[in-house]
């Protein structure tokens, strides 16, 4: 797909966000309420990678572009799954002391037209409530209505659950690399990130397309549980993208990933340091447990301000700390570690996705590999 | 009901309290989380009055006392009520920075096992989330259990939207008292409380006994709209309740709530004050706007602890502005100004009850007016 058709099917959808901003507006209106801030605010200015999700997967599984009401329905569900992770950034903010959200000031931090402070708690659950008021107007009357909502719920669960792990593990005040491990680090991933970003917009897609629970492929005669098959790629799928992020954050550059890496002194529980405590030794886990999650004294930081403003944004300069984290992780061969994992988990997952029987040409109702491929190749050695 | 009755009551309903701490622990274990420890302590410790309304509810519906399976069934609804509340308690306590909860400190201030802080921003929507893990195990098979679910999200939105207004109107951090007003304060309390601590227990007692959204009376051939009926009664009821607790902020003393009335300093958006600011002189209004949510000063706090100590908790000694604007309550005659309003309230409540077609002796799935007088008599003339 060009960036000209990207930028329309952008377009495209942002079109139904402005009615389903009319409808939750005009719902809002008729209880009696003050207009609604948060909503463009904290909804709008990501990239829409899990509304488009939904769309695509939709037109993939019905292998055909779609009509009018067709297209309305997948992409109110998109900015289901839009709202929803709004829901979760608004409280993620909160909960980490973050500043800054898709280049403004996070929501709780912004001061018009009322100071939002902690009545951001209360918004960002109102974001997440928006969701079960759309899906009530759209689609009270159709036999999977009641699958949405469970899926949802469990999806929101599991995001939450995921969250939860990732606070006690990795709390930015208390620093114990015991507390982490690859193992711990897969299911923080899975949890906080998979199941929503990529489980939930495809699950919603097969929904409306009418896939059920179990079905019988009708060329193999085996029985198919299309949602467990779609689960068992799109969480290792979605593992795999969040570890591309993480080693990102560790060897991208500002122009290159948009903004500084800051996992090492923020003490995040990433994939780049609980490769590096399985392979360190006990010399280079002392310097690991010295040095990770320590914040840059007041010195470093201007230091670190003055390189960048002379270099434009660049990094040119780290605190003591995180050079010697970074000096062990060249050490003991991240990247290459990252090669290997990249690769075994591409040759994995394409084998999955290989195997999934797709019925007779044109079937309504089944798994599609493209749903599959489509994600992968847009994860696939990505550089940003 | 005698004291001990209502020991029983509370007694049986904690039983199936530890059926469903069991389910919910059990459901965490087995997606690889570790323990929470949040449960306990947020949901327990309150008077369970929504709780025991579920049941109750379904008791005088059914017109018996209940088999166990079907005690089970309400009570879980009664918990997820519970639930519900804790889960706004939780988020209000950090919006508001309050310090105690139930006769401990609030969630997000406790230090052991760890830390919660802000983490309990996730924490109470995971409360929240437990209703639905609970729903979908005890109600999936029940042609009803999609209605329980519209019903806890549309609820659960209308409180939302209470909280947002309360917190736009009366942030205690400025005083604006042109933004108060009775309107107000009903559209508040209306959605605050009581739609989800009135209209929502009955309304879920309603629905597992099979209650429909219209019915003909058999008794007078009317067409019946059993849930608006219910919630022409229980908002009213809900607000009534609400104005209560504000009177009582007021008028009560220590030993007779169980606190101290802080609604004066704390800038609370109260039925007292809107009635007086409706009352009020010129001069009165003066002396309301300079006062009202003006924090003693520290002189003043430590005078206000001394005395208490001496005099065993009960408050002996007001600041200056709050002194002030008690007078100019007293003045205007805020106690009578009560008495009418509670009086007319009960009356008219009264009025809507008698009007409630029962149908047949016996009938199943309809109305009974004694759900509704259950509420009435114990909201009024309350004492504490």
């Amino acid at each position: 797909m060009s960036f000209n058709d990207q930028t329309a099917q952008h377009a495209k959808l942002g079109d139904v966000w402005n009615v389903i901003r009319e409808e939750l507006l005009t719902h809002f209106k008729g209880e009696g309420m003050p207009q609604d801030a948060s909503l463009d605010y904290n909804v709008l200015g990501g990239k829409l990678n899990r509304g488009m999700a939904v769309v695509d997967t939709v037109e993939i599984l019905k292998g055909r572009s779609l009509r009018d009401e067709e297209y309305l329905q997948a992409a109110v569900l998109g900015w289901g799954v839009e709202l929803l992770q709004a829901f979760f950034l608004v409280s993620d903010d909160i909960i980490d002391s973050s500043i800054t959200r898709r280049g403004q000031p996070c929501w709780y931090r912004v001061e018009h037209p009322h100071k939002v402070g902690l009545i951001s708690v209360n918004d960002s659950c109102m974001l997440e409530r928006a969701i079960y008021y759309l899906l009530k107007k759209h689609f009270k009357k159709e036999p999977y209505y009641v699958d949405l909502l469970d899926l949802f719920h469990e999806v929101t669960y599991q995001t939450e659950m995921g969250q939860l792990v990732d606070s006690i593990t990795a709390p930015e005040s208390s620093v114990d690399l015991n507390r982490f491990s690859l193992k711990r680090h897969s299911l923080i991933v899975t949890y906080k990130t998979a199941y929503y970003s990529f489980y939930l917009p495809v699950a919603l897609g097969m929904h409306i397309c009418g896939v059920p629970e179990t079905y019988t492929d009708t060329t193999s005669r085996k029985v198919i549980k299309p949602y467990e098959i779609a689960k068992s790629i799109l969480l290792p799928l979605g593992e795999y993208f969040q570890v591309q992020d993480d080693f990102l954050d560790f060897s991208g550059t500002p122009s290159q990933i948009g903004k500084v890496g800051t996992d090492i002194v923020d003490n995040k529980c990433s994939w780049v340091i609980n490769t590096a405590l399985a392979l360190a030794s006990p010399e280079q886990r002392r310097i690991l447990d010295e040095n990770y999650g320590v914040k840059p004294t007041e010195e470093e930081k201007a230091m670190a301000r003055a390189l960048a403003a002379e270099n434009g944004g660049e990094q040119g300069y780290l605190g003591e700390a995180e050079k010697r984290v970074k000096a062990v992780f060249e050490e003991i061969g991240i990247k290459e570690k990252y090669r290997e994992y990249e690769d075994g988990v591409y040759k994995t997952l394409t084998g999955m996705i290989d195997e999934i029987p797709e019925g007779a040409p044109g079937e309504q109702g089944v798994l599609r590999k493209e749903v599959f491929t489509r994600f992968l190749d847009k994860v696939y050695r990505r550089q940003k």
